[in-house]
């Protein structure tokens, strides 16, 4: 461990909309305490679960000043500085400053197409324009870029990167990272994103998680990862199997795919816990409805999450 | 053929920067007028080829409030309105209409994942919001969906779409575009984004073409587009062999792959051809050099874009 | 246009299965005498369309016995021998060879993953074992490595190969292969596998197609071959588009999708037609049923391919 | 645990061969004593690193007769019955039955595009026509389809399938695997494909692992298997760490990618170990040379499989 402030238990926020669609700030205050006081590490808002692709620049920098206003100092305040190319990304880095977040996190140029040394430069690039801590977002499944562990070590050891948000889902990859991290010296603080398999990711070395799941459930989250810190293998397992479980939340969705289906669900799950006011979603993503949310309610009552017998809101 | 302003040969400007890489406007200037006076149809910025992705949103108003001012209304202006999900692109689209724009160029959502619901739902909630003629963009390879041809006549149909760029690279997807189209009464311009098989679509009965390398010999897109009008079919053949053995300048590029290579080979060739001032790129792209220009030169040269015996500009 | 034997329509035999799913000979002879009778240049089996993943080495073997039979020198006879690595391959060459083919037809290597050197190889080392013309099957789709045209020129003027079939849908390769091949002195014969872009591939100089749906409209491809001799694009481009109209066919499956909804569709229709006896499949794939059939069938109807009155069979 | 005699580690057996490209089968018997010896619970013939791709058919049952008879009875004996589609996987299940050997290993079909469907009824018609247990061998990277848990479990339930080699690399998946399995009444051994995260897979609930890196290292695998079981997860992440460690040999190849490079790789190694007596490799691949072999002897040497000063093998 470094005595880095990165570490632990690191929600991606998911954002509370009203019934119009705008931040539902009263929600939001909720769900942030609520993540608090269960004793997570940090809070990464404007993330891909933060709905950072589907918000306006005005959209996003209202959501980071109410985050940062909410958080008020009592977690390290993450923030997704997520644009197509360079020059764009800059300039969310220079406002996301401005409006007193702790560390940005950036992910490989997309859209255009490039290579290696595009992507590389990006973050170099990156860095001459903040003095902030900055975490690449390792993220193929949207960036369509998988990052190289020996990359990422070489730009931890020139201070251009201070952390990596891994959610590539290639855990073989992962093990390269740790292992070439450690021998540089650990300048990397190495965050997974994974939700289901994040004990085999704790027992390869990662400094902490950041699963979006632990918006709902941010209590066995935070045991798990202080399970791992004594040592105790067998309850960070057992918690995983009860999270990967409530994660079956995301798999009984019909009526859409992707982000619909799996911030959907979060959304409805959060909504139907009593966390968020609705389940709504922004354009063009629809909100889900009738037999999904049945399917979700039912998953989130047999994980303990909802009483058996409290009705499903509508 | 409808009598729709949008058709024929349409290229899609790329954009000359300085040495300190800003805007080279006289440069800009210039090249707009070289391809107005060979002929072309209208003018497409703001795409790929034209660094949307990677400009500010001031640097996309600059580029856009220049390029209406010095084309003056001699023939139409589509822009591009590229971004993430429907939000952005939306605000966008506002903007882009306060400059003066006679069209707009829009994407499927890209980044968040989604299904084809969202897509639809996507354009028709741009429509929302803009009564100007609104093209679908058409390109995985940067966007990661492929647009299906039968939606795209649906919203023809329903007066959300005007028209469909393709650069797809299906040409049996734009055949089945085609058909579908004609069937239902030709509600959608469809044009090209191919630079080598244009003999092929307009066989195929594309309305017209965007071809990035009319840029270098916008001549030639303009004589094989009224050869095509005329039926003279083994000219139009002819005429695309020229054109695609021009293109092999972007096969030659040896320092990187992609937009650098792509793009890079057409700002390199209209620097040696005395078009642009500089053959620079915007972060994290680094300008061609070396071999890599002195292989490009080569190709013109070969294709008759340059004189045999000129000397490379350093 | 050179002296080469291969060229013009050349069709991947499509099989015909008795209700046991065994070879249905009677109907095999008549598909194939209908082909021949109509004007092809060639024919090609064991081809993907052939069922040759489908087949036992001693099912395939029995094909192309009753195939080189049936055909009788009336026109070249092309054998796919595709398998999975070099040893294979070269294992089904030799064999192909005894049953008296005039040329053997083969991928790059699958299912284990290599490089641009290994496909190299794999095609020098079959020419190590056969003195037939060989063609190369460019096909991503199932293969899942794209065949690079200056590698297949370079193959070309070492003898290795004397042809290609490019089912890649990549028409941009295509035309660099067209284009480096005449510059290296046309050492290939280029046929293309589009079914509905197949005038757009004449135009840009392909010496033959191999189109699957010629087993259900031979005529109408080997005219539109004849008109592309011609130079009679407007012909060409309109037998076209009636064939492209045609493949709709395998567009209304809902049953399937891949293998079972086109070639499935393409038994249907023969079935149908008359030309088969039924629409039976290969393990693990199931004929086409119910409402798929009778959507083939008013497809093929629309097409003229059957009377509009006549009944649909059982 | 279940009474199934498919757990703890079954490493897929690589191929030795000679000079000249044959089986070497003194080093074959060398290296199945050293992994038995070593306490190994089974062995995987013809998997993919038993290069089943590479061999003809002859040249398989050569191998497996061979094998059959060196195992005798000591450890089971899987047999990988890999081919394009139903009916050549059933060929070659019916042919390795008669060879003894005591389970069999077919992946999904390849080569020709199918869907879901498909994949069910082939698992399906090869059970009818053999009663050995089969395992469902989900390798997305060569066979391009991934196999559905649910699927996966729906298969096991109905006997159809005993078990799963999970080379997938998606852990997520494999952890769904794992739950349903357990909600099924565990019809099914899991056993992974992964090298490096195998520490992670056994805390999940995986049954036993298929690491081809065992045929270099097979004694810290086992020691890894049975810490796992005694719950000792330091040592097993420890050892992990080893073997993570020394499977860099993979990563440092610069002449090839792919099997030639992983394959490769542990025959280069497995040779200056002196357990192989070349590093052969099967047409197309080329076997390691120069700089590659004193990069991997560098990787084996850290790793302490051979000693620091041993001089590398010509």
């Amino acid at each position: 461990m470094t005595d880095s402030p990165f570490h632990g238990v690191i929600p991606p926020v998911v954002i509370p909309l009203t019934e119009k669609k705008q931040l539902d700030l009263e929600a939001f205050e909720r769900s942030i305490n609520r993540m608090i006081d269960a004793g997570v590490d940090g809070l990464f808002f404007l993330g891909s679960s933060g709905e950072v692709a589907f918000l306006t620049d005005a959209q996003r920098y209202h959501v980071l000043q109410e985050a940062v206003a909410i958080v008020n100092h009592r977690v390290p305040v993450l923030a997704g500085i997520i644009d197509m190319e360079t020059l764009r990304v800059v300039d969310q880095a220079k406002r996301a400053k401005g409006y007193g977040v702790d560390a940005l996190v950036a992910t490989a140029p997309f859209y255009a197409l490039g290579g290696p040394k595009e992507t590389e430069r990006h973050f170099r690039a990156i860095r001459e324009h903040t003095d902030l801590p900055l975490f690449a977002y390792d993220l193929p499944v949207c960036v369509h870029t998988k990052l190289d562990p020996t990359m990422l070590v070489r730009l931890g050891k020139d201070g251009v990167l201070q952390g990596v948000k891994d959610s590539s889902g290639d855990d073989v990859s992962f093990r390269w990272l740790v292992l070439e991290n450690e021998d540089a010296g650990h300048p990397l603080q190495l965050l997974t994103g994974h939700e289901v398999c994040v004990d085999g990711a704790y027992l390869a070395g990662a400094d902490g998680s950041v699963p979006g799941l632990a918006n709902l459930d941010p209590y066995s989250y935070v045991e798990q990862w202080k399970a791992a810190q004594a040592g105790d293998w067998n309850r960070v397992k057992e918690l995983q199997d009860h999270l990967a479980r409530l994660m079956f939340l995301t798999r009984v969705v019909k009526a859409t795919v992707g982000f619909g289906a799996g911030v959907g669900a979060f959304k409805t799950a959060l909504w139907q816990m009593g966390v968020f006011n609705t389940n709504q979603m922004r354009e063009p993503v629809q909100a889900l409805e009738g037999e999904d949310v049945a399917a979700i309610v039912e998953v989130i009552k047999k994980a303990g999450l909802m009483d058996a017998d409290a009705p499903i809101r509508k």
